[in-house]
């Protein structure tokens, strides 16, 4: 029963998420956990004409072993082939898919959190790299593991709560469509053109107001709004999430200021932080609070200049499946298309106009989403001459 | 009860095998099937001083997809990544740790071997150059797996094949000696001073015989014999295999005259030759037989000049632990080690007395090995003045 479901996710992904071209190297990036459904990716690839897939597994075990028992100063260290081969996919022009959540859920528990925010793996810095040059067809799909639905769920026993994520996965991935991959081009083509529609009205702010939350972002002026998938330097459309559900731009990294609250639990370095409340001032972070693990935020925001500044401003609407489920997945990929969202640290370069823009971003080795939305959560535009005009009421679009 | 076991054997590993020393970086390479190790391998690395412990898997199962429905010529390819994360573990003078067998046991069953003999992956032809750098100190080690102890007691049911092969493994890994640590390091010392013996005598050639084996190899005038490990450039002592029972050194390529018959079976790309006959002519493998499988090992040498002559000679006597079990591993890391063998391809440099002599060993991107030896295969040395001198005979050390 599941192996078929795996196999039907899988040729959505290999389709429309990566859309695997002929001849093409295809990366792999999993947890271990994943195994499973790495190996039907890989088979559909192979399938879909793939020269070679490059399957990758990082091991939560081994990153706890470290945390646990390396000499602290080591922590941060990555051997140079790590960012290497990333660097040589983007050469290769590779399609690459990456199976979240990685790490995986509950195995750092416990593991003391400036430590663990030493260690970034498996993320690499190189990222950003590869993903503003355009070069790789990619794309960042969720499989669900028992430990993730034992988080997700901890009412059921951990079968049932499987299953439970299982078919929240099938839903918001849409693979309980006639034609999935028909879904996805639909929905693709809703968000770019809200993207374009608000691209369009050159906002200079936006002001966000609900429970817990007076924030006024700040737009540049070449801050474009994107949605709905990418196209890279070679043509190629894919969806670098799946889901998707957002559009997004980069805000000006030295005009935030008020206060936000988060509306979901952030899951980072292994550690969850609940109730996590920002203010900022000029753009900065200048007090990061939670209920729980602050300091694994304030660990990542202190790593360099732009860190404790915005990256990216991205908005939600409610006509998307995931945030109607209710469901907090503690994963960034789900939650972040649950909701509206804000992200400390790296801005990607396809949020700004121009080359002259693009140097206005921000820059940093981190980006670190957060969820800030929510049907009691409004956004409302504000215009160059300083006109109010609504833009999400109730998670539905005024534009 | 066998995370016990694992704990303490992970400890030689890391002590006597690899002999891990603080701040270095740690490759440990294995099949997916064999994460558990890995996970314990890694924490004894890190409790001994590692800076970074690197596991990268292997999956058997996404190799089987490839050869499966990847386009034949695209069968040899390997990302220039691969090969240069091996060198790159070799300029940063890594401890290196592969776990046996890979690929997985059984995994491959059903493929065509043409197909399968085109991918020598996880074997990568950098291997050789780290190797004879001599930058890294490395072990090849065992781990029992369902599949593995399928393949080598098909009369047991699964759990109790894994038991005996587990039994089979902790013996000739001489985990059930008060200290395994020491026990190695007194067979090593056993081996070397062999080795030392056979270096002395500088015969012109051996002379093989047995049931349907009559086969002279000539010797070069630079061809030393080692064993009992190995000390790499940095003077870090470590046991390339464990266990190890072997002595061997590099023949003439151009002088191998006769036939030889294989006395275990060879597991080759996942296929396994039962029966295997080789003559030699001139150095050359003449004729390929066998009564399962003779055309993949008739593919890997036919890969290249060097590939259908030897470039390794190893003898075993019968004090090892693993020939004595009278098991058949079905993995070269075992079976070589309880028998006399051969290996077709590349030769390793520190077999050369000389830089003259290194010249003149054998070269290729293959190394096969395969096993000749046994109580009923007599060796004989030739001197240089023609006289003959017993090396083994019944298993019992002559020399």
């Amino acid at each position: 029963m599941r192996d078929e479901l795996l196999r039907r996710y899988a040729d959505v992904v290999v389709e429309v998420g990566a859309n695997v071209q002929p001849g093409q190297i295809v990366s792999v990036q999993a947890d271990t956990e994943a195994v499973p459904f790495a190996r039907v990716l890989a088979a559909s690839a192979y399938r879909h004409g793939a020269r070679f897939v490059d399957a990758n597994y990082t091991d939560t075990y081994v990153k706890r072993a470290r945390l646990e028992h390396a000499a602290e100063e080591t922590l941060g260290y990555v051997p140079p082939w790590y960012g290497d081969r990333l660097l040589a996919q983007g050469q290769h022009h590779a399609a690459r898919i990456s199976i979240a959540p990685n790490p995986s859920p509950g195995v750092l528990d416990g593991i003391d959190p400036e430590r663990a925010a030493k260690d970034a793996l498996p993320f690499l810095a190189e990222t950003f790299e590869v993903i503003n040059g355009r070069t790789t067809n990619w794309t960042v799909v969720p499989y669900p593991t028992a430990a993730w639905a034992r988080m997700v769920h901890p009412e059921l026993e951990v079968d049932a709560a499987l299953d439970r994520l299982w078919q929240e996965v099938e839903h918001v991935c849409r693979l309980d469509e006639p034609d999935p991959a028909a879904a996805w081009r639909q929905r693709r083509d809703e968000l770019k053109a809200v993207a374009d529609r608000l691209t369009e009205r050159r906002f200079d702010a936006l002001h966000l107001e609900g429970p817990g939350t007076d924030l006024t972002l700040g737009l540049l002026p070449g801050s474009d709004w994107a949605g709905g998938g990418d196209t890279n330097a070679d043509g190629i459309e894919h969806l670098s999430n799946l889901p998707t559900e957002e559009v997004f731009t980069a805000p000006d990294p030295e005009r935030a200021d008020g206060v936000v609250r988060a509306t979901k639990p952030l899951v980072l370095a292994g550690s969850t932080l609940e109730g996590l409340t920002v203010r900022f001032e000029g753009g900065r972070a200048v007090q990061v609070d939670a209920e729980t693990n602050a300091e694994v935020l304030r660990g990542h925001t202190a790593r360099d200049d732009g860190a404790s500044r915005l990256g990216e401003l991205a908005l939600v609407d409610g006509a998307g499946r995931i945030g109607k489920l209710g469901t907090t997945f503690f994963t960034t990929l789900l939650d972040e298309n649950a909701a509206s969202h804000l992200a400390f640290g790296n801005a990607y370069e396809r949020s700004a106009a121009t080359p002259a823009d693009v140097k206005r971003l921000n820059r940093s080795a981190i980006h670190v989403d957060f969820m800030v939305g929510g049907d009691d959560v409004s956004v409302t535009g504000i215009a160059r001459d300083g006109a109010r005009v609504p833009v999400l009421r109730a998670g539905e679009w005024q534009v």
